[in-house]
């Protein structure tokens, strides 16, 4: 697989929130570009969107699969080795799940954090080249609260903060487990995402009402630049999709560890050395 | 409140987490300093570490409650409503419970990400200036980790960096709320924190024995550089507190967020112009 340019024809892939509307514009694309297998899993099912990609089906094949990703990581692990008995292998997982409802706080944490956690750990022992994997990719898709966090929305920006440190921590373990990950934060898109807002202490939000009197992206837009990061396949990344634009994100490491820290990954820093 | 200088004498402060190594000698500096009140919570009680407090209590009162932070925000208010009656106010909360344990990633979020932002919500709630508080502190500990993640602690590692985020967004309210929030990062400490923890995907670590081999710090430096960021009174700040330093870091917003846009609050920002 070349580095810099990591082609998705043929690959099996996992879209976890494949209903949502970033989401269906980038299966479509990965559909155009003939990828193998691709398996939708979302809590509900939605016809008109399986319909709109089945449209675009040409040679691959689409399916879904009903999937709480509040199940927990056993039941997680379930799913996944389903999917792997139906494809052979899951090259490709991508995170897409997620809520801004502020009303439960436990639930968007259940979601958009843990959710994305387990889906990956999920696949990752799946994946992992140390356990008989053959490597994978793993995409997680954050938001630009992570990198700036949203007053209005506390717990939502915790959770996507919480998933970009998570994926760039995982990325560290790539030279030994064959795992690429890297993290996509969208900026305001128009999606339905937002007509389901709640923010912080509960208040009705109408967020895609008000994304009107400002600039924003249309799902279509952010897919085409989400899949052109996966096409970079750069481990560890942080790609701000914001406005029609995509750039990469270079977060300052503030803290350096020690050698032989606690906080390295030693197995790969041999590796590496 | 100067807000270069605040002054712990005379406040009324809660402590989460209160028995940790690096939480009982903040609370020794506290006490020495003068506070009113101090309660400590924490899920077990600890009979030396409480009386090693009481030993430098002066004039200050020291008391105890049991608390287990992952009893959800609706107790946690209980708990906090109980401390309020026996206070009259609580000026302070500082958030010092965690666990470094990847053996139970639903335990390890429940307590060092929803635990956090639960017990915050719930002073949140009573120092609101807008809804008939006095306005107050909140101090969140999160790690190093929350600035460079940590590749065998990824999901510590995510929790951290989600009560980063969480604080940094919270803290954007003040100017309505009154209410000033900030986070200290300590590095490597050697606390029995550490005997507890647990690598990613189960191994035991032994990290106090291995951060014998490299530089780390004792709980005692930590705290007297978190007690001078607590007299920093630095509203959004985050203090990196390791070997020894003290450190303001100035984390990058990579993201700008529109005019009126969902992610400002409104409401500050008229206040602000």
């Amino acid at each position: 697989m070349d580095e810099m340019n990591m082609n998705v024809a043929g690959k099996n892939i996992v879209y976890v929130g494949g209903f949502g509307d970033i989401a269906v514009e980038t299966c479509k694309l990965l559909l155009q570009k003939g990828v193998a297998n691709l398996m939708i899993l979302n809590k509900t099912w939605k016809e008109s969107a399986f319909n709109e990609l089945k449209s675009n089906d040409t040679k691959s094949v689409c399916q879904f699969m009903e999937f709480d990703i509040t199940c927990g990581l056993e039941n997680t692990r379930k799913v996944f080795a389903q999917i792997m008995d139906k494809f052979g292998y899951i090259d490709i997982l991508i995170n897409g799940a997620g809520i801004c409802d502020e009303r439960d706080y436990d639930l968007i944490i259940a979601i958009n954090l843990t959710g994305t956690i387990n889906t990956t750990l999920a696949v990752y022992d799946l994946m992992d080249k140390s356990k008989g994997g053959k490597g994978g990719i793993v995409m997680n898709i954050s938001s630009v609260s992570a990198l700036t966090p949203f007053p209005v929305l506390p717990v939502y920006s915790a959770t996507k903060g919480g998933v970009l440190s998570f994926t760039r921590a995982l990325a560290h373990l790539e030279p030994k487990t064959g795992i690429t990950l890297y993290t996509i934060c969208p900026g305001i898109t128009d999606t339905k995402h937002w007509d389901n807002a709640f923010y912080f202490q509960g208040k009705g939000l109408c967020l895609r009402e008000r994304a009107k009197s400002f600039p924003s992206q249309t799902a279509a837009v952010c897919a085409a630049n989400i899949l052109k990061a996966m096409e970079m396949h750069k481990n560890g990344a942080t790609w701000m999709c914001d406005l029609g634009q995509m750039k990469m994100v270079e977060i300052k490491n503030f803290w350096t560890p020690p050698e032989k820290s606690c906080c390295s990954s030693t197995d790969s820093s041999k590796e590496q050395s």
